[in-house]
């Protein structure tokens, strides 16, 4: 088997392997050393404002998603604006429901790229938080962060964004956009088994929002996480294996530089594009594509059908969309140990199918 | 390094090995099928009725604590009587607590069983459900399981089961116990990596309480968990690496056995207190024992000392306590891939310390 997925995604042996050590007891001063070694590394790869903390908690993506409504908004003091383009960003709305946080769904079509237009009509209207995916993986579409920071900045609105298919993936700097909250998680670009979600926590909402603020949600409570990892520790025992291979892939992002990661992402992306807009039958949607996959409208061909003969025939398992897309969209995942090679296999493979 | 702690613990070869074979893709109906061979495995260890369900979480034995409390547990319709014997005991009241459900705990001092005597006063007096674990992780005490099933069938009263650290290690029938709900977790006797815990659920509390109930906490909704199991799924991506480690010790139990497995924990620990009680300057506590873990009081030694000049002068490592035993009490496990020999070499250590 091939992964082309976005997650879990295929990865290297190495990190595989680095899962597979023994695991330490964690309620040591070497492991607290090493969680505040792998916070700073974390925080420089997200270029992250002096006196930022980070977190890394056991949950998905969506687990870290209702960490941050629940411990940073609140229904009597804010007013959410949610980037509703997917079913990442109707997640944010359906969070912001469950907690009574006002909010409003800015709802994008499908083929619509978020722009500093669409932001203007919610100027001035007391909202205190923008939620948004950097991209939203449902779709692979990546968003202007640039657009979205101005008009976070301009009108003194919290940025919270979920970069779980982004990281690592598209440039992302926390100092530049001013994000209060970023959160990713461990089976994207990380290519790490899924099972932990990070964290980063700007100083503002650190002061502002996490410090005496009560918890709605106790195992979810970013106060108590980070409470506990001002001394490098987590408040309940946390995904060994997970921060294990953790540790090994920011040293190597260490050694090796993001921008060469962030690169090797584009290429890959780059190159399969350039592929698959030769093959009739598959459709790249016109909208701003994330490195993080590519989206594959398939036109007459069954979405769903093809992942499975793909999957059953040739080992290449692509991503199925779940929801209106069930049928019409494939995604092709540029994260984790893949090559060049590798696309040449699937391209190889699709085209047979279409021909 | 040898882990006598009661979580991570010493995990098998075998095991890790396991964790680290590449991913699946987890949207299949390969998967799906994998996922409920494992459900009917782990009902079957526990005895559970006929149409009993199983859900798979991300998340610490915490997360599904606190799913159990958010996902059935109701302000408007429930009153709690909470066992409070040990920081787990307590977290259940917290987490009552959070969630303003009515709830009554009964305090066990240090050196108290659970007996029928002391559930007495609590007859008749408005209450819905029990809450308790079946070993007290904390102190390794064991609570009577058949005093408290008892007084549940004679008051009607749900019954929750934590039993994070005594699954594997003390006998626990579900049919027989009456348990509506029995939770536990990877890294205890499952010997797994941490990241994954796993609840049982009787069809009674399925029926009455997991159909209809708006969810409070997103993540830790038990009926989400639920609906998707009965498809083989999860609704997040899934701790997958230590699912994997699941399928491979779940088939190991198959095999050898689940009354050979809880021998083994009983003779490990019988087998470590015979030799501790010869020992002068440490003492075991006189409550019931679990087999899961043997409490040591260290007297006139600081015990989080002794914890750390174990680990670092023989590589042997058993577990320190927070709160108010910090100093006073140690914990050795019984869990996980220890042989006698291993506590020949602990049981050295220590009278080496002690002389």
């Amino acid at each position: 088997m091939k992964l082309f997925t976005v997650g879990p995604v295929q990865m290297d042996p190495a990190v595989l392997e680095a899962g597979a050590r023994p695991l330490p007891y964690f309620r040591t001063a070497e492991f607290s050393e090493q969680m505040l070694q792998m916070e700073t590394q974390f925080l420089r790869l997200l270029n992250a404002p002096p006196e930022s903390r980070a977190v890394f908690m056991t949950a998905s993506g969506t687990g870290a998603m209702e960490a941050a409504v629940t411990s940073i908004l609140n229904p009597e003091r804010d007013k959410a604006l949610v980037i509703d383009g997917g079913s990442f960003g109707h997640r944010f709305a359906e969070l912001c429901e469950l907690y009574h946080i006002p909010y409003v769904a800015l709802e994008l079509p499908f083929a619509a790229d978020l722009t500093e237009e669409l932001l203007l009509p919610y100027q001035e209207a007391g909202f205190t938080a923008l939620l948004m995916q950097q991209s939203e993986t449902s779709l692979g579409k990546r968003y202007d962060m640039e657009a979205a920071a101005r008009f976070c900045r301009h009108e003194g609105l919290y940025l919270i964004v979920d970069a779980v298919s982004s990281f690592l993936c598209d440039p992302l700097d926390m100092t530049a956009c001013g994000a209060d909250v970023i959160l990713t998680a461990s089976q994207k670009a990380l290519a790490l088994s899924p099972g932990l979600s990070l964290l980063a926590l700007s100083p503002r909402i650190i002061a502002e929002r996490l410090t005496d603020q009560p918890p709605r949600c106790f195992y979810l409570s970013l106060s108590r996480a980070l409470e506990n990892m001002k001394r490098g520790q987590t408040p309940f025992t946390p995904a060994l294996s997970v921060l294990q291979q953790l540790a090994y892939r920011l040293q190597q992002l260490d050694q090796l530089g993001l921008q060469s990661e962030l690169k090797q992402r584009e290429s890959l992306a780059l190159y399969f594009r350039q592929q698959i807009r030769q093959l009739p039958g598959l459709l790249i949607p016109d909208y701003t594509l994330s490195n993080s996959l590519t989206p594959l409208l398939t036109g007459s061909m069954n979405a769903y059908d093809l992942f499975v003969d793909l999957k059953d025939h040739t080992g290449l398992v692509v991503t199925p969309n779940g929801g209106p897309f069930a049928h019409k969209l494939l995604r092709v995942g540029h994260m984790g140990d893949l090559k060049k090679t590798d696309y040449d296999d699937l391209i190889q493979a699709l085209s047979q199918r279409l021909a």
